[in-house]
């Protein structure tokens, strides 16, 4: 199957990196394409640049199901632009964010999500009060780095190790969510760290939850309901 | 005071109108001004329209309290750009969609929205979920009338009373809101007539709303909490 | 318009006070009337004393309307009366705890209020539930200091700044009312000061902002739902 | 055990037929005291009523506990005075409408209130969010019939047994609480008649609820936490 | 009345000191007769536990029914095997979980549980979630003793006293549920002894108020509703 | 990957079914095995039913861990045994209830479940509670088709096709879970079907939705929360 990874973000910082990933994360049967788009912010990292970026993002979307891809992610935490897509679109679109709430509400009572700035707490608890995972998110922490210094492996390590051992012992989560897609391949070695400190408590990394929803609705044939995301109307827009 | 209406649309329409009744709705101590986007979608009356007049709205606002203005009004129901403008700007920005809700959820215990069409029936359940007041709204009800057909008033007023007729003797609404900020002026007909018809209920307009809001939030010298609402941090966006 | 300030208590200390803060609050184009009630207590700090604190209310709130006043407020953070005074009257009534909750749900995600003593928390939580904004009460907290105390206002300035720090600091809180209309006065000064601190939220207070609900109302011309608050049949009542 | 049950109307209309259930419902071991108030309404079919009983109320209830009674009941289904009794005394204080649906609760998913007046409707679904129950309301529904034509017992049980059926049929009901403490004795008799028609669902009769929960806090020598009703401060009250 | 209360385990350590203390909370009217079941775990602290004790407690309740008792008890805090028992018989059946939080709840505005093992809080939490009474629950906390080591009574009371301040002080509780029905005869103690360090504040025993509910109901003439609890189809059970 | 499917029933019924349709569900690169229980009722129609089924199906999924097989399914959209199974094994596993409800509330606004009989209503239901899908799950309606005889595909069929309508005209439906794993096969024709008739919304089969999301478990490396699901104390148990 093939699909289309849309990094809504004119920054390549994190193109490779992802490209690199989702294809682990989506096994030799899915073809992974990665964009990112043409207008827009460098990254997102408040409902400023989740704003901006919209349009860049549904330019692509619209063209990926019109390439003939079947399945489109929108490659941020906050799922900027999903619902919109899921309107003109007669594929399946998902969000990091709500595919890995959804995979934590159900490995465990309380959950939280560490994530990178202050910045995007409001945004992301707004995101599970309309997807319908607040009643479980039990907090919302972040490590004080901004999504262009995530390069430096360590000290994201070492970020999200310390808040996420503290959302376990002073909040009281149970299961925990890697709260950036930025945040590229660490979940496991995390969860393993985790498990040594006496955790055992699974880490969930939201772009390879993404993906593999993506890939049991593309299996499953089935996508968004039209009754809830309705095709918009023809009119002018420019 | 000084306050910015930014209708966020390409149409010109609702302009001449909406000024009027807003100045109308705002008394003499205050100066209204109103404005159109320069790029985005005719009307609203989706997810998708929401997201393309986004970056539009947010450029005009930004000018606004560049120049000066000391508040700012989104004029569509499903209050695009708000929680983007709260975050850039350090003057108060007011939803007519939260500002209905809000007072709706004060008049009553059980409100209902009747609005244009189907399609933004999930948009608006999702803004009642995200500002707090989904736990009072009981139903929202449809006229089927685009946008760019409201003009014709006769048609326009006749489903709306029929509608919210509906909605308090099938829903057990208490308090309506005229669901659409494109609804102007027929608020308080409605409302009289409801009245003659055996119904003693609030009829809320929502850019009446909307006004009064903003008008307090200047008054009373306080605006979106920053603690909510952060500065996005700098970065290149084009 | 005419607006009618009633203080639910037998104690004289805050009218004169009230009806200077509120004539402030309210504009030029309104004239405030302020009184307190024949029979009750002298404040109140209990579901006991808003039980006693009623009927007297009730007795002051049907004489104003009969007088011509367009609108009634119960000063007291608890909205003694309202409910009932909404089912006998068909001028709109207004409580400040439901006014300044509404308002601090708008302008943030998570509300605290800060309050005279633990004796009125349970009473403003059920109150919050009622009204439908305990979603996003986050806490409510007190200064330990008796209503009929509170003309030391320097005692009371600090008291509530710090417990509004704490607040922030400990429990989250985004947004803050001064949850006693006897702290006349203080909210403005209150919300620089935590600017100063590097907390930039608003400091609501709920005499002005049930002020300017009331106006609006007015001006909206709406009223309280007669669906939810239906005119009590007639019978004896001694 | 003393019990004192408290009858917050003016009206003698219910006190001996009450006087003898609640005697039935108690069992021999409890001594019944019925007593009606000094100034109030002749019968609670408003939040006005409501008001207006509560001092009336409060006198009573103080004066039974100096008389050594171990237990009040408030006898009216939307528990006027209990609150502000909680804080005043220091022996149980129980309301029908809490002790009805706190049964109702836990003996389905989903219960009914059939009631007097479409009055009492907003009332009533106020206590139950106060209470914590309002999560398994199903509905409330109305007989039309004032409390004080509720002697004529054949049309007071056709129209209970009728609503109780459609409330079943059409909304789900589950549970059932015959929604008013002036509709004594007629409990059982509906629930064999539902029975009949092949409902096999429990009605609720609430001031038996009350009699048997008061009976419990007694024997289990509990009563209100003091952290939640805590004594109101002294102060003038005339 | 006749009442069966099922110890849902195979360890008869506890079968004397509850039937001693239940017939104290039963009152002379009661005959309370005691068994533990033929097959499952000696005792429950898990939701293992629970599945594995149910179909050995479902036949004595059944075998309850045909000696002709008059309701059941499944005696543990985690009310295993209720449901089923409410479907297959037509007596009340009652749990220790849901009674004691439904008292709790009653009784104050935020109650807390305090427990047995970490093992058994999600158990709890999502008893109460079905019960309908998560909305006033505060917290779970547990004093680690393992359930076959509770007849260490002085060990126990002590870890109970410690446990419930540290919720009143931290968590904000304001009713205590003594939280397994192995703390059998120690409510009444910590009462007191809360109350003597400045908590006044009622503690619940959870099978005193299974018991006092269970007379209640056979008291009332009412049973679990049969439109929740269906009867069970007829087939082959092995 | 080797997964098992547990039919937690003694009917071999559905066995080669459910076999050949996970197979497929699966993929070739998963082994599919899938059994019966030892001991148990025919089928699962009620609490009962599930709690017959509990100790049979622990006892396979113990054995399958052992067996190395890497992740778990019981076979009943009720999702017997699953938390228990989540607290002994360290593999994943997964119930299709939670699985169906999960997808569901990601593809739409409002979701309703068509299952066999108004018998196990109640049951989905708390499972919806305690799985944190009750805000999205808007009726449960029943064919009325016992388990046993599902095997007459047509009139199946028939009856799903009708009561699947009715959700969407009558309840609001946006997405459908087709509510029992005995539905097996069917999901697709029915959307189509569906979508024939004007409404495109997806219909989710519950097998096929828990074979998928324990793919994704076992590819992510991920399992339930060991803080939620606790390893049960060593004890005796017969």
């Amino acid at each position: 199957m093939d699909i289309k990874v849309i990094l809504p973000v004119i920054s390549n910082t994190l193109t490779e990196e992802t490209k690199k990933e989702v294809e682990g994360y989506a096994s030799s049967d899915t073809k992974v394409s990665v964009t990112i788009i043409d207008h827009g912010p460098a990254s997102i990292e408040s409902e400023y640049d989740e704003a901006l970026c919209q349009p860049g993002f549904l330019e692509k979307a619209i063209q990926a199901e019109k390439e003939g891809y079947q399945g489109i992610i929108s490659d941020c935490l906050a799922d900027p632009g999903v619902k919109a897509a899921r309107e003109v679109l007669n594929i399946p679109v998902v969000g990091p964010g709500e595919a890995a709430m959804q995979l934590a509400t159900s490995l465990g009572n309380h959950f939280s999500i560490v994530t990178v700035l202050p910045n995007v707490v409001s945004m992301l608890e707004n995101l599970s009060k309309v997807s319908g995972f607040y009643n479980k998110l039990t907090s919302i922490r972040d490590i004080n780095i901004p999504v262009l210094e995530l390069n430096d492996k360590n000290r994201l390590k070492q970020g999200l190790f310390e808040e996420m051992k503290r959302t376990i012992e002073e909040d009281g989560a149970q299961v925990l969510i890697a709260g950036c897609t930025g945040f590229v391949g660490v979940a496991e070695e995390l969860q393993n760290k985790l498990k040594d400190s006496g955790y055992d408590v699974p880490v969930i990394d939201p772009i390879f939850a993404a993906t593999q929803m993506l890939k049991t609705m593309i299996t499953m044939n089935i996508k968004q309901s039209k009754l809830t995301y309705m095709t918009p109307p023809d009119k002018e827009r420019i």
